[in-house]
Formats: C-alpha cells, sequence, structure tokens
C-alpha cells in the first residue's frame, strides 16, 4: 500500500472533531445539545443574494473568469469603497470562500520553511493553510488578562527571525472576539515595515463591530501598499457561508499577477455563489440593523450571565460573535466531553469548543473555551443555564 | 516589498493566456472569433439540475459537511455503481471541482520532490497542481503516429526511480480524445502494482465514449483499492463548469481519512453546486443521447474535414470532445497568434490551443494544436473553412 504523504500526516484534524462522536451519541440518546461550539450563523441569509439565485436565467452554467465575474468584482469594489478601502476591480480575485484566499496568498508569498507570527489564540484552520504550504507558524500569546489586546510590538520583535516573511491577523478575531484598535495596527504597521513583512488581514468579520466601534482595515495603513493582503468572505456577512465566495485583495500588483495563476488552475470560482453575493451587494441597511441588533442581545445576555458564574470570566467582546471564556476546569478537552458523555440537565447539553485547539503553543487554552453566540437568546439561555449547573457537577471543576 | 514564493514564479500561466489580448483585440476590430481552444461546452444544463437549486427552499444557506451533502453522495454513490464502480457514500469526499479533487489528492498522497508519471500531451493544469504540491512530473510521450495510445509498460519501467510515486491518466483523454482500452488500464495496473504506486485517474469525460466504445474505470482494475484515486466532476457529465463540484472517490481509508483534513480546513463544498449535481443525478437517459448524437455530429464532421487538408492529420477521437491534430506549420504559438493578428476570412478567425502547452518535453507540440469541438457543426464548418484557407497563407507554412 503506497504511503501517505507527510503533509497529510501532519495535517491537524479539526478540534472539534473528537468531540462529534459524543455528540451524534448524545442525540441519539434523545438528548437536546445546544451547539456553541460553531460559526455557523442562524441568521437568514438576504432575500436578495436568494432571490438572484432563484431568478437567475442560465441555459449554461459556465466557468466564470478566473478572478471572478467582472460585474461581481465591480460591486464588490463599491462597497470596499464604501467601507473607507479604496481599491478597484483589478485588486482583487474571487475566491471559493476565505479559506481559499488564504490557501492562495500563502502559496503566492510563502516558500517552505518561511515562519509567519499569529497571535495566539486564534483560528484553527490557520494551522491546516499553513501545513499546505509548509509554512511555520510562530505564536505569539495574547492573553485573556488583557481581554486578547495585541500582545506589544517588543514581544514581536523577540520573535523575528531571517526567516520571518509574514503576521497573520484576523480583526475583528476569530475566537476571541478582540476588535483591533486603529493605535493597534498602526503599531502593526511599523513591524510590517521594518521587516518588509507580508500583512495577512482575516477581516471576515467585518460588519460585526460593537459599542460604537468602527473597523479599521489593514488595508488603511498607510506605506504598506506592497505589504498588505485583505483575505475576506461574504460567509458571515450575508450569513451564507455555504456559497463558498470569498476574496483575495492586495494592492500589490504582482502578488495579484502570481495569484492569477494559482486561480487559473482551478480554472474559476463557483458561479452560483457569485450570483448570491452580487444579489447580496444590494442588501438594505435595516437587515445589518436588525443582525446587529440581535447579536448586540446575545452578546450582553451572555457575557452578563456568564460573568455572574463563580469563577467565569468573559472579556466582554467587541466583534466577531465568539469569545473565549475562562473556566474553573482542569482541562476543557476533557469538561467539553464530559458535557456531551455524561452530562444532562432537563435532557439538555451544551458542546463547547476547547480553546486548546486554538493555541499553538501546547498547554495553553486548558481552562477556556470558545463559544459562539449563534443562538437566540432563548436557546442561548438554555445553554448557559446547562453550563452553569454542569460547572458545578463537573469532577474536574478547580474551585 | 517583500519577494514573491518561488512556487508563485513557478506557476505555469495558462498556455492561451498569451493569445488573449490578441483575441480581443480582434473582436475589437468587430472580427468573429471561433473558439477552438476552449472545454466549455455550449450544451444546455439539465432543466433538473437549474429547478433543483431554483426551487430548493433555504433560508439560511449553511456549510455543508465537509465531505459534501450525505444525500448527494449517496446519490453520486448509486450514480457510481450503475457505471460499475461499486464504492458507497463513504468512499468519496466531494470537492470544489475536479480541479480541488486533484489537488488535494495530491496533498494527501505526495511529498515535495516525489516524481509522478504522466503520458504527454497532457491537460495544461497538473503542471499547476504539481508545482502547488512541490511535485516533480515525468513526462512519457504518446505520439500522433499512433493516435496517441499508451505507451508500452517498458517505456513507463524507463522512467521510474525511487522517488516515483504515482501515475496520472486522464481517460478520456484531455487534450488527445483517446479512449484507454481495458487492456491499456491492466498493463498500466501491472506497473502499479509492481512498484506499488498511486494511480490518479481522470475521468471527468466518462460519458462521452464513441462508436461503441465503453468506459473502463481505474476503479475497475482488481486488486489495486488501494492504490487507485478516481478523480472526477460533474462539470462535462452535465456541462456545468461553473458549479465547480467535483469529488475525489477512492476505496483506500488512509487516503480518504486524511483527505478528509484538508477538507475539513477549507470548510465544505458549494451549496448551491452540490444542490444542482445531486439535482442532475435525475437528468434522464434522452440528455445524454441528445448529447452523445451532436457529439458523434460535430466529431465526424470535423475528423473527415480536417483529414481532407493537405499536410493535415487528425486522429479519430474515440471519447472526450478534443482532438490534437497534426498541421503544416513551423510553430503552433506563432501560428495561432497570427490567426488572431492577422488572419481573417469574412472577417472571421479561429482561436486554437498550441499543442506546446500539453507537452512538459520542450519542441514537443510545434506542429500540433488542440481542437475542442464544443461548437454546433454551422459555426463549425466556418471555423473549420477559417483554418483551411488560413493554412494556405500562413507564411510559416512546411508544405
Amino acid at each position: 500500500m503506497p504511503r501517505i504523504s507527510e503533509k497529510g500526516l501532519a495535517m491537524p484534524a479539526s478540534p472539534i472533531r473528537k468531540l462529534v462522536p459524543y455528540a451524534e451519541e448524545a442525540k441519539r440518546k434523545g438528548r437536546k445539545v445546544y451547539h456553541l461550539n460553531i460559526g455557523q450563523p442562524d441568521i437568514p441569509t438576504p432575500k436578495e443574494a436568494l432571490d438572484a439565485v432563484k431568478n437567475c436565467d442560465i441555459k449554461v452554467v459556465e466557468y466564470s473568469h478566473s478572478a471572478g465575474i467582472e460585474s461581481y468584482r465591480r460591486g464588490l469594489a463599491k462597497y470596499y469603497q464604501n467601507v473607507g478601502i479604496d481599491i478597484t476591480h483589478n485588486d482583487m480575485i474571487i475566491t471559493a470562500g476565505g479559506s481559499e484566499a488564504i490557501t492562495i496568498a500563502f502559496l503566492t508569498c510563502l516558500n517552505p520553511g518561511d515562519e509567519v507570527i499569529i497571535p495566539e489564540p486564534f483560528y484553527a484552520n490557520y494551522n491546516g493553510f499553513a501545513v499546505q504550504a509548509g509554512v511555520v507558524v510562530k505564536p505569539i500569546v495574547s492573553s485573556i488578562e488583557n481581554d486578547f489586546a495585541l500582545p506589544p510590538v517588543e514581544e514581536f520583535e523577540k520573535l523575528i527571525t531571517p526567516k520571518t516573511k509574514g503576521i497573520v491577523i484576523c480583526n475583528p478575531n476569530n475566537p476571541t472576539g478582540y476588535l483591533y484598535s486603529k493605535e493597534e495596527l498602526e503599531q502593526l504597521a511599523t513591524i510590517v515595515k521594518k521587516h518588509d513583512l507580508y500583512l495577512f488581514s482575516d477581516e471576515v468579520y467585518r460588519e460585526f463591530c460593537y459599542d460604537g466601534n468602527s473597523h479599521f482595515s489593514a488595508m488603511m495603513l498607510e506605506g504598506l501598499e506592497n505589504n498588505v493582503i485583505l483575505m475576506d468572505s461574504v460567509s458571515k456577512r450575508y450569513s451564507m457561508c455555504g456559497v463558498r465566495i470569498g476574496a483575495l485583495v492586495t494592492r500589490n500588483k504582482e502578488v495579484i499577477a502570481t495569484a492569477m495563476k494559482f486561480a487559473q488552475a482551478r480554472l474559476s470560482p463557483p458561479s452560483f455563489g457569485q450570483i448570491a453575493a452580487e444579489g447580496a451587494l444590494n442588501t438594505p441597511a435595516e437587515y445589518f440593523k436588525e443582525v446587529y441588533d440581535e447579536y448586540i442581545k446575545r452578546r450582553d445576555f451572555m457575557v452578563e450571565a456568564l460573568n455572574k458564574m463563580e469563577g467565569v470570566y468573559c472579556p466582554k467582546p467587541k466583534g466577531a460573535f465568539y469569545t473565549v471564556v475562562k473556566l474553573p476546569i482542569d482541562d476543557s478537552d476533557k469538561f467539553a466531553q464530559w458535557l456531551l458523555e455524561h452530562f444532562e440537565h432537563n435532557n439538555q447539553t451544551v458542546m463547547l469548543a476547547p480553546a486548546t485547539g486554538f493555541y499553538s503553543t501546547p498547554g495553553l487554552g486548558k481552562n477556556e473555551v470558545r463559544i459562539a453566540y449563534v443562538l437566540n437568546v432563548d436557546d442561548l439561555k438554555n445553554a448557559i443555564e446547562c453550563l452553569d449547573i454542569a460547572l458545578k457537577q463537573y469532577p474536574g471543576r478547580t474551585l
């Protein structure tokens, strides 16, 4: 039998994958499982997006342009201009989700053995994309003690080696919900400029900024036109994760020209998804207002309820729809499994994402979990009640 | 400015890319350009596929399972069983087109520096996928002199080194239209077995087999359950290249488990595309009959017309909708450019794909072009008439 590749062996499994059989078993037993573990929102997709697909009158579903349908790219350029990112439809390549934008960006910019610095906890799939490109992730700890703010510039400097080729940020952040300020990004810009690095900025949660904070994009940093690569997606913006439409955006012409060669090899991004995304550009402002209000309600309820529990600390997220919470537990992986395997309250339980999966440094995140507040407030109430009771019963509690 | 990666520099541009500006310029001058250069069929997508998308009643376009929607995978397994490939819905991962199936297959099975043997001329994008995975392509010449039949086993043996890890075939073949027989595949199987290689079989043109020949899939080879990886797509089968739905299929459980880690990192294949593909499973037999009759008409007209021209040789393709044709010319790249830049007949011209782009060995394909017979017979007639006159006028003709 021929051997599996080294990259195949090195690819990390999804951090919650080992929990899935326990969740399935709990459901088989008739138990209601509240999924606080995934970033799949329950918010309806805008009617404008769904109607665009329903009403499109195509006879042959053809390949689109490898960079994406031109009318969609022109529309998307307008969207960016409206949020203060001054680019044209030639500065982007439409991709199969944000995932492909990251893959193509890494392949275009990084050599095997190159290092990228990423503040941890970070989106676990960055590990997988790094393995695919043969890139080494150098984590820099951002701590729950100061609500996961950007680590100081000096800490970044300590990690820079001749192999450092880039920094990856996610803003607003998955999994922490932290929103980097303009000042933090400008600090980051000094290191990027000094060492001539790429700054890969994952901004798929751009629309989810709370408490009057506005989003400052890495694309707005001056003098970094050739360094910044924006990786974006319509998945969260319009609650249509399944369309698989994202974008790689940069003013660096050489990166665009090179990324195009990767884009041409895979022919084109999905046509129906692009039609939905182009339709979604007409989503009225009220849609976003409603979504915003809904998430604020969920977040406020959740943060308050969590912080009332003994030994629990939940920073108040300023963006996205996640938070990393400190719990009085010995081991978040064990706790998450125990919740599914041994716990029930009124025949209900909760599925959480152990934060260990979001840290690259071994041992970190053992007393933290990521919670996605993608359920309505009634469900959240039940879920949080479960969690409260579970924390009192869990044999590995540390209080 | 930070540097582009070595893979980015090594990625080949699309072979016809340099011709595109000339085609655009010709069109700007008001010239009609017949595209014999691309594999974008004009055949309508089945109503069943389009209706499935139009009528689907989803409120939230969610991520699907990373391996693909289960009901679609079960339906697709039935399709495979009907064509004699006995597998279940657990032996496959639905991908973003055949392209992603190839990418994931290479990443799962091959290490950087590993070698794969591919009969040339071959689908040019294999080069790009090989660069992405750091894999070295070792071409083995199949010749127009014997209509691009599989090279003899001894020729394969000569290329085998300790780094050889796989063989890639495309059957029916793009660009040659050659259909490998059961006997040829069994010959290939002996080498695969002897050296314990992977056999990557690209069968996206399975439905396009002519003259009473039936398709013998690599998945039907006995004793190679752990070696054969089928890379498939619905793009050509249902003329819906834009939905970006393919599949990686294998009975090798370890390959499936490892490929799943790559599939999970990119979250899911496109939802609308999967809905279209599931709908397309209900396409009636008459659809395929009509498509078959249409392609036979086109092929027969084209092969006959080409072989009537002085100094031209066109093998009769038994599959797919391409053929590689020998022309009395000095340089197919120059000829293709000349057709767009300097030639017109009744204000019409033809765009061809120089065969040089399908050969890995430098210098091969200079007097060959690939022709895709994806136009209706009336257009084909005009195109072939143009080509006939052009061959008489071309300054680089060798007759």
